[in-house]
């Protein structure tokens, strides 16, 4: 027969079963978080029909959407949550109880060029608050108190929010006489990778003598009191002075909710570039690693879904790319401190003769609350301890003819070799105690 | 802006939050009993390339696939975990340790027909165990081991596990002088559905004067040790001997293993249609809900992945289907003793400005291990309290003006509408008692 090279596709992540425990460790921590902070599961199918997923319209989005070839009904692979869940509230509005809390972790699929640290399938474990007509400035603090609890929770280093307000944002071209500011808002969302110096030659460009002013404002820096207590000092718009009461409100608030104050940095220049964002914007950081960009983003929305609903549904949300953070984290030599021994203790029977006498062992070990394994295979005693090597196993428990006939079992130590008979029950003391 | 209708696909499985949270109770449990067992997760990706999933060739498959359109390398989603699972023991081969015991839990696709209990979109739950060259026989009896944890965890009816093996059936037709029996298995198979009657018409057209003894040797009834004995009289081929004492085996090990003999039945008309099974092969029943047909399925396999692999990797594995067995359960009303408050504990702020205290108040809650939640909009206290009653939440804390001067809390016991001010300690001692 022709043997087909076994492979994946490219850009796809997949694990040896030691990292996918650590994986699988990660994502369920942050589930408990989110759990813990009363927000509720969805599901949604992978699969969305193209009148969903693109209703929006938007050219690079449908560049880069998963088809499904050949369905009358034509048909993709979302390549967000947010799309979904705006689909998810619209259809099931009606037994929904609002402020809807909602977490959803999934992956999604997008045909990007395959390059490092981009991924056509990945991981994404999001939150959002979805209100009926109107949602509260408070739920903009608790979205990233619920992510803080959650790098709290995957002992990560610490996180720095940077938040910003787009409403301030607008407000301030406004009053500079400029009206469309997208093209700004894109450039200013470079600012970090690219510098003061280029941004300023990009502003130039853009608008001309008012370059440096939009540098100054966007690059204030100082602690949090002391920018709010700047901005206060400019007389904006209204827009301006809403964005800016918005921004002076959800740090207030971040910190009630128990986010230190050295975690949270009111950064002028973050703008989530040409997302659906209308209020406050967020970028999060890990502390020394800011290299690896912003691990959990997000915003408020004025309006989540008004493509799929007469409702008005606006709506704050944050966005952690999992297989991204964990690739990264994987990267800089961190996971060792997650891993932890799959299997305390292997069973040997010597011999088939010994095998159900070996299971009854196993399962007293399992009784005691130890992770018991036992090896059933028949074969040379060279290869059944070769099995428990590769297991990485502390202790063996080999029962053989002697063991059988005086009901013990030896307990091996496998980095000694030393191997001592005895009773059962002193075995599973003696593990319990190393 | 025009508004599209908001719907999923057809025959994709979409649930509520308070049932997602029982289908995620499932998921866990099931996944929680597969790594008490000491099965390893994997996790592969959706989308495999063609050559993959269509190495076996296959007619009906290939018309089920759903393919990934305009991509210059053909690649569709995934019909199933087991040609994934043979695509990665072959691509990882040397990082495994053999016997390999996984499991993974994860949706597949298939372009069927819509109808009911049909899906397009649905959960598979896999274990198996590979070895490499061989693989004992024990493992046929672990695998049905872990499935009936799976179900006690989950606290289903009492499963039946119907056992049979092809070589002893393969053994017998062999004794009959039939040589191609694969038409005579696919006819038994529909036994469990059509009965006897139309059995043993079929069976004539296949193989006349046959068809009787087929029909009286798969239909044996009686304790498993007494049809054991029954097989053991009849004189068959040597593949008829070697079936045989594997279903003896199999039998007397998942016994040993704990299974009560009363939920294992050796059933000589179970085969599995045309599945690549070679040796064991089962099918599980709900007791009292047979009419359920299998939920789970599975058996021996000689070679996993002989179109990926030279290595020849021996496997047995058992799939239950989540998605289907889910919506019969729910079908059945079986699921609300699975239901818990989701919420033990709603604070309602009387007005923004007890809203710092009512968030403080909410942490005291949930640092005494309860459910809390808080809501935080703006408007009328009507409005609050059809935000609580639609939570179902027994009870709320009110905080207002009175509560915040006396650094107290207000206990409302949601059904009777009795309200009390109270000290916040005793407002939890209060709830934690009922």
């Amino acid at each position: 027969m022709d043997i087909v090279k076994p492979s994946t596709i490219a850009g796809v992540m997949e694990l040896l079963p030691e990292d996918q425990l650590v994986f699988n460790k990660f994502k369920s921590i942050i589930e408990e978080t989110f759990l813990e902070n009363q927000f509720l599961p969805i599901e949604t199918p992978l699969i969305e029909k193209d009148e969903i997923l693109l209703a929006k319209g938007g050219g690079e989005t449908e560049k880069q959407i998963y088809s499904i070839a050949g369905s009358s009904k034509k048909m993709s692979l979302r390549f967000d949550l947010t799309v979904p869940l705006a689909r998810y509230v619209s259809e099931h509005f009606s037994d929904l109880n609002f402020p809807f809390k909602r977490y959803q972790i999934g992956r999604v699929y997008r045909g990007e060029r395959n390059q490092k640290g981009r991924y056509r399938e990945f991981y994404q474990c999001d939150i959002d608050i979805i209100g009926n007509g109107k949602l509260s400035i408070y739920n903009d603090a608790l979205a990233p108190k619920v992510i803080y609890q959650v790098f709290e929770n995957l002992d990560f280093p610490e996180v720095t929010f940077h938040i910003n307000n787009r409403k301030l944002l607008n407000g301030f071209f406004e009053s500079l006489g400029l009206e469309d500011s997208v093209e700004i808002l894109r450039t200013i969302d470079k600012r970090g990778k690219i510098g003061d110096e280029k941004t300023l030659a990009l502003l130039e460009e853009e608008v001309e003598d008012l370059s440096e002013k939009i540098l100054a404002f966007i690059s204030q820096e100082g602690e949090n009191e002391e920018i709010l207590e700047a901005l206060s000092n400019f007389e904006g718009s209204v827009t301006y002075q809403e964005g800016l009461l918005e921004l002076k409100q959800v740090y207030q608030y971040m910190v009630a909710f128990g986010i230190p104050n050295s975690a949270i940095k009111i950064d002028l220049s973050i703008t989530r570039g040409l997302d659906y964002y209308t209020g406050t914007v967020y970028e999060t950081f890990l502390n020394g690693y800011e290299d690896l960009g912003s691990v959990c983003s997000g915003g408020r929305y004025e309006n989540l879904a008004s493509n799929f609903s007469k409702n008005t549904l606006p709506g704050v949300g944050l966005s952690i790319g999992l297989t991204r953070l964990f690739y990264q984290v994987k990267d800089l030599g961190l996971l060792d401190k997650y891993r932890k021994p799959f299997t305390d203790i292997l069973v040997l029977p010597m011999g088939e003769d010994y095998n159900l006498y070996g299971i009854e062992v196993e399962e007293k070990f399992k009784e005691a609350g130890l992770k018991a394994d036992i090896y059933l295979e028949s074969g040379k005693v060279k290869k059944k301890f070769a099995y428990a090597d590769k297991l990485a196993v502390k202790y063996c428990i080999i029962v053989g003819e002697e063991e059988a006939k005086a009901g013990k079992v030896s307990l091996r130590d496998m980095e000694t070799g030393d191997q001592d008979l005895m009773d059962l029950d002193l075995a599973i003391e003696k593990i319990k105690n190393k």
